[in-house]
């Protein structure tokens, strides 16, 4: 058949022959399910599907556990229950999975043990992963529990069907201001999430249409929390943060007065009415126009407590976007910085949020660029909850046109250790609350996949989402596992397949920052439109404040204490110490913290003019080079998605030249510095 | 060249093309060491040598960072300085490493930076085993520390060349009386051991002739150490506790006389003088007919402090073994139990170690034997540091000419959850000191290495010591990983070999269990003798304590606290509660806790009889199977080994059918029950 990309990750395509009867060999042919619940079910399909698609066998169902033995799926107590002499062990984390193949006497048994529904689902899709990879089952005993308990994904969808920032389609959701009669690609979404372990999904955008809250809309999206709860994908809601007065008809929507409290209290007792199992509701407040708490002199801790407040007696979480700054910002003015809003706002009201309150910080402190440092405020909360927001969506990544894998860049980030409580704090541990504590955290990738076939508007990009979703469940699996596994699942073991493809995904995103905006620069897109195309001016004089300062005498953006904005100060004295200055801080970074000469000489012994020069065609032919490895496949990967992996590449290439001979030709008339390789301007 | 297994998992194959050319144009084509240690010095050599293998190059040695990039190698702190723009990061872990590539400009770096000198080798030996193993580079970027600081392997060679227990040739420490004057294996050996990052070996029989002590030796010894010092490999010496009185010539070796400790502090004084980094001592008293301070009713704290207070100014260990037990024991009496010795002896010594002082507690109860239950003694200490003594030579099974990967086995012992502060302490956190905050401890294995070219007297052994190894940094691997490793590294990355071998090694431990000991009868061998050929018998009717109590009414050992030896109550509650009841105690382990009727219904509704015969039967057919598996790699393994392993395989069939027949034909007879299906006694 056809690979249309529409079952990623989990085409359960048929193992070669010898690998099938191996399994086939090693697996009892029986399955039980121990639990009714409709997520235990789902497990149980789930197995048979993949058993039979790898295998050929289907796999027969029994209620009771035969004396031969099974694969027994169910809740760890349970399991241990009914699978003859399974030892003591260590009781398992929610949503956690244990798997293990035992012989009792001469029956065989290989238990799917969950520390909960969603465990025993997720336990099942790491046995399929394991099986699509080859892995041997013989001494099967394996203990997984994911790192934190928040593992979402957001969607910026508007009611009207479009995305914003999306492009793989149209919305699964909505359409034409309603949800949609056919919700069969939801369910299909939900299976490719609980493959990977998450757990939470909001499903309107951020910029948020406040109707969302009004009676009319409950009962549609119940059906779209129907159509997750067997995947164990719990629904999450953006809301305006004025809509006591939008939508409730209030005078107000001050957090502080009395009846909007109760109007939020009454609000959420009738969306748990509608959707008893709504995870939480998610809030950008304050922010790019929209309303927030300062409208009435408010803190954020005002704001989001009063709605917190309301999901509490629900055990519904309450996501509070870091990502509040002044968009109108005097870009004359050299002390002022974007990239101190987060810090500024939040870090002062550390300690008055309640603590089903998290505070949803983006992975840098500007705007998913091509390269930023880790935000300062993930060290810097102590009693406060925390999520990184990560975007899947390659909204500054070449979006669907380009190939971008962005595990490396995520990695960078949640490894960076912020020194928070001395060495040993990397970003990761803050958010999963492992270091001062919190009682939850985690993770939020912005996801924004759409009707197309498969998904994202294009295969490779499907990598992203997978390993956003492995990284949340384990963040220590390294870059490279997690390109070998996608390239596996995806496109089948064959070993040149496998290496083209991992090394082109491993190194796609030094490639990309290397045309699109090095040595910390960020992104030279067009801030202000689609943010797709080259425009090295698109950031300058104006007040979003995506300044690279880029000037004839020098680039880059003083950031430091002594002499610029003071953002290198957000971070610990030791991270501090290090960005201040220009002798420690890394080339990669050097023109976010410091506005330097052109013929600075970088700590690779090159001026900074001569580097951007020679990275814009270093980038340029490194993907021309992604075409000429892609064509050697020929024959190895489908027709179909040989064809349209090879358009995109090829369109790629072209595009990296455009952005090469547009940023090289603004540099060399802007410094008036030749190439010395006498390239610019020349060919 | 033949391969006559002496490279082991080092062997450095050539890389198909591809693949090598994948990894020639992402490799710097030089390298630079940072630091003169001898140590870092074999690092640059190993990754020269590694390269030139798998890839056909030879790295250029340089003295200075070229501008354009290289492969660098030093301590931390230096390879941050020397690679231009190395981020702050997490500082690393004593002998931790972090391999990262990066460009900085157009220049690329990998830099392999440790956290003390052997984690420069430690990182250069994973950069090589990525590298064998197809692994991408693109996006290198890993931090990898190890799990516990000791991680040894001891050795029970004898001065006269013999080895107890070793099965893969003579010492190649010793011969005649002396230290052989070729250490070439002693070295090659070491790059064995820094390979997984082994950084202690002993090297005489724990059973010791006490002349180790003598002058005559010393620089002897120091020539080994020498041998091992540029791969981080530290000597460490087994003692004999009598030595004051048989080396020193005092009339006393009481621990508490003065000049008994005097003695020691000179001796130890004149051992460093020899060795300076030697790592520490270690000692078998009062067991098996080693003396110890029972002679002069002195505690093992006692003994162990008086040694330990000689090594302290020297950073020196001083290593207690915990296999302690009376040999002499009544048979008779159904209340004596050799299992609860460990337990007895230094449970209530508690806290009356100095804290340099380890004992060393074998991971089961008994000996090596094929299942135990984690021994009890590593959920009781909490105040003295512990290592589990893991024996990697196949003592009890099968030694040289039977194949059985023990990995799976030490994962069950090492996450095994003993429940010593709540649930969540499995072994291996025990063992490193991670539960009650210990200042050291860790693993050791007993390696019995010998000079056969394949060290261990077969080619599929050396998986045993490699997984030893990489449990020992790792022990959060799975199984099934490190069979996958071992196999690539071993064999080459042909599919169809991979999948053969990784499945034998996974299933053998099982399948070794099921025709020689199953429900926890322990090795029905010939326990007073060589400890390979069947003898059912064998245990019973003396004092050595390893008795299964198999007569004609049933069979087990009833070590409850009800009405048995106590043994059970050794452990925390929730642990005894679980194997002190019929219901719950695991099948596997049933026989070992529990005395029984050949008619008590098993877990598995079958009774304990049947399940004797049928287990013994399935194991053999299993082994058949190894045969047949095997023949089908003809051809794609080198013909060397495919003919040395074939005949080993063909052996070991017929050894598992003489095992069948013999222990169900015991069985048989002890209890006059039929086998249901007509084979026992007939076929």
């Amino acid at each position: 058949h056809a690979e249309t990309g529409a079952d990623a990750w989990l085409r359960y395509a048929a193992l070669d022959a010898a690998a099938a009867r191996r399994y086939v060999n090693t697996l009892p042919p029986v399955v039980v399910v121990l639990g009714n619940s409709p997520v235990e079910q789902t497990a149980q399909r789930e197995l048979i599907r993949g058993i039979r698609g790898m295998l050929g066998v289907t796999l027969r169902v029994s209620s009771t556990v035969p004396a031969e033995g099974a694969i027994v799926l169910g809740l760890d107590p349970a399991v241990r229950k009914a699978v003859p002499g399974t030892p003591a062990g260590n009781p398992l984390a929610e949503d956690g999975y244990a798997l293990s193949l035992r012989t009792a006497g001469t029956a065989r048994h290989l238990s799917i043990a969950g520390g909960s529904e969603r465990g025993v689902l997720y336990g099942t899709f790491a046995l399929l992963r394991k099986i699509a990879l080859g892995e041997a089952m013989e001494a099967l005993n394996e203990h997984s529990a994911p790192y934190a308990p928040v593992r979402w994904v957001n969607h910026w969808d508007n009611l009207d069907g479009t995305i914003e920032r999306g492009y793989g389609g149209r919305s699964i959701f909505w359409d034409k201001g309603v949800v949609r009669e056919d919700l069969s690609r939801v369910s299909e979404y939900g299976r490719l999430l609980a493959s990977l372990g998450i757990n939470g999904c909001s499903i309107n955008n951020v910029n948020t249409d406040p109707r969302i809250l009004t009676a009319e809309y409950l009962p549609q999206i119940a059906r779209i929390a129907e159509a997750f709860r067997p995947w164990g994908v719990r629904l999450v809601l953006s809301v305006d943060f004025g809509s006591p007065q939008r939508v409730g008809g209030l005078a107000t929507f001050d957090p502080l007065d009395a009846g909007v409290a109760a109007w939020w209290k009454a609000k959420t007792d009738e969306l748990y009415r509608a959707v008893p199992d709504l995870a939480g509701l998610l809030l950008k407040a304050d922010s790019e126009g929209r309303i927030g708490p300062s409208a009435y002199g408010r803190t954020h801790a005002d704001a989001a407590n009063v709605i917190a407040r309301a999901l509490k007696p629900h055990g519904g979480l309450f996501f509070y976007r870091g990502f509040v700054y002044d968009h109108h910002m005097d870009w004359r003015n050299l002390k002022n910085d974007r990239a101190r809003a987060a810090y500024d706002n939040f870090n002062r009201l550390d300690g008055q949020f309640d603590d089903n309150v998290v505070i949803q910080i983006k992975h840098g402190p500007i705007d998913f660029q091509v390269r930023e440092p880790a935000s300062p405020l993930f060290g810097a909360l102590e009693h406060t909850n925390q999520a990184i927001e990560l975007q899947v969506t390659q909204e500054y990544f070449g979006q669907a046109r380009q190939l971008v894998f962005l595990v490396p860049m995520w990695k960078e980030a949640l490894d960076f250790d912020m020194q928070a409580r001395g060495a040993g704090t990397p970003v990761k541990a803050l958010v999963a609350g492992k270091v001062f504590q919190r009682p939850t955290g985690g993770f939020v990738g912005v996801s924004n996949v759409g009707l197309d076939a498969n998904w994202l508007g294009n295969h490779m990009s499907q990598a992203n989402l997978y390993g956003y979703g492995r990284l949340a469940w384990n963040p220590d699996l390294t870059s490279q596992q997690i390109a070998a596994e996608w390239t596996r699942l995806t496109f089948g073991n064959d070993p040149q397949v496998v290496q083209t493809i991992e090394s082109l995904q491993l190194k796609s995103w030094r490639v990309f920052e290397d045309y699109t905006g090095p040595l910390g620069l960020q992104t030279l897109t067009d801030i202000v439109g689609n943010h797709y195309g080259v425009s090295v001016e698109a950031s300058e004089r104006n007040g979003w404040g995506q300044w690279h300062r880029s000037d004839e005498k020098g680039a880059g953006m003083d950031r430091t204490v002594a002499t610029g904005t003071g953002y290198a100060g957000q971070y610990r004295p030791a991270v501090a110490k290090r960005y201040e200055s220009l002798a420690t801080c890394p080339d990669e970074l050097l023109l976010f913290f410091h506005h330097v000469p052109y013929t600075h000489m970088l700590h690779s012994g090159k001026t900074v003019i001569q580097t951007l020069y020679d990275l814009h065609y270093d980038g340029a032919v490194s993907v021309e080079g992604y075409v000429n490895s892609w064509k050697l496949l020929k024959g190895r990967v489908d027709e179909r998605r040989y064809a349209e992996v090879l358009a995109q590449l090829e369109y790629h290439a072209g595009q990296a030249q455009v952005w090469r001979d547009a940023v090289n030709n603004w540099f060399h008339r802007a410094s008036g510095i030749a190439d010395a390789k006498g390239r610019v301007g020349h060919q």
